[in-house]
């Protein structure tokens, strides 16, 4: 387990949420902000966060939709503790289950309504940093893309939503293991007007028909170039990142 | 053949082509011509077109890079009949081959720098046209978008690129097809600022090896609606449309 030297106290969603997280190693930023704010859960429903680190996106979620039913899956354990604390800290209930995913845990093997999913990723398909908790968490070799896919949509109930976020170099990967999602849209997160999408969200669908989308990038700073200290949201990026609001206007 | 009153007389980059079209049946209209604008051709490279239907994209490519070794298949008679038509008619060569990808002609079985292709495509997925043409041109069934990408990947030269230009809604098969091919880029084509993808432009090299890239969308149409009988191309729309540059920025 961490010991508090080893954590920082990191405030999302202008504060309204707090988190320990550690000082080294996988740090959440606004990855699962923005999971989160995709994810089209409403009250009473059953979400589960595959690999869901120190909790960052399940809470987020929690403090946007009331009464939900979270659980997470963690396979390490220092994260998996961090996620428990995190959510007592915050007074959400999250139930976090560690293990792999290649071997489901009896307790997560039920239905949800919704899985929402920032895999562990190494852009740009370099080498793992030697951290050992970073290695493992942006490893990507460990467990490809495409099983991270295939065992949320064995999680999800008929009708039930699978919400992504990854690296926009893996949206091959990521199409490629759609299997029975349908009803698949991908939102492009664009850093700045005009640039290439760094990131990406899927949200899909377990059974759906719809034809796929490939909706307009959100874009989240504005201005050309990286100015000065501080950076400078959009409008609709701060309204997600700092006011907790939701992405359901970019998914139509 | 199409007898002269079944055929239309079409300008392309502002005149600087002319195409004689079916009146009724599959017609090109922007899609070649940005296809074309998107390939990264050389003045003396060969270039394959898959499915050349009446020529219009090899013929707009040629428009703009000199010197090009020029080949076309065509399943359907009458299109190859007008591609070669056409291909005279704006004096480029352009050797027209009848034949199905399935089994390609002997005649085109070497290598290319480049493969383009629009292939026929049905968006929606709905039931094709009764047009016998339209119907064979746009029955996307008949042979699966996998099966286009695997062909042009066969035709390419180690190195060589392929671009294609489908339906948005497409992308994930076209993306679960690539194998061999690498250093995929999508180009997704917008309507107007802020709407989702119509249609994406693929370009993907034999044997490449950089990370998959998601482009800032390339938008056609000026302002949020379409006002009036005369569409306003986006400055950037018009310089590929009517003024036949290409689309290298983009790309990046």
């Amino acid at each position: 387990m961490f010991t508090e030297d080893q954590l920082t106290d990191d405030k999302f969603l202008c504060g309204r949420l707090r988190l320990w997280q550690p000082a080294q190693g996988y740090r959440a930023a606004t990855d699962p902000v923005l999971l989160a704010a995709a994810c089209p859960a409403e009250a009473g429903d059953r979400v589960l966060d595959l690999g869901c680190g120190a909790g960052a996106a399940a809470l987020c979620l929690a403090a946007r939709v009331p009464d939900l039913v979270l659980a997470g899956l963690e396979l390490q354990a220092v994260y998996a503790d961090l996620a428990r604390r995190n959510a007592a800290r915050n007074g959400v209930t999250l139930e976090v289950v560690e293990g792999d995913l290649r071997q489901m845990p009896t307790a997560l093997r039920r239905d949800f309504d919704h899985v929402i999913s920032n895999p562990p990723y190494y852009p740009g398909g370099g080498t793992p940093s030697p951290l050992p908790g970073r290695a493992l968490a942006m490893q990507i070799d460990a467990t490809p893309l495409a099983l991270w896919v295939e065992v949320a949509a064995r999680r999800l109930r008929p009708g039930g939503w699978l919400t992504m976020i990854t690296g926009a170099d893996a949206l091959p990967d990521l199409l490629g293991a759609l299997g029975k999602l349908g009803s698949a849209s991908v939102l492009p997160l664009a850093p700045r007007t005009g640039r290439p999408a760094k990131r990406v969200i899927l949200r899909a669908r377990k059974g759906g028909k719809a034809p796929f989308r490939l909706l307009a990038p959100f874009v989240i700073h504005e201005g050309a170039e990286h100015t000065g200290d501080r950076e400078s949201y959009t409008p609709a990026a701060n309204q997600v990142l700092r006011r907790g609001g939701d992405l359901s206007a970019q998914f139509g």
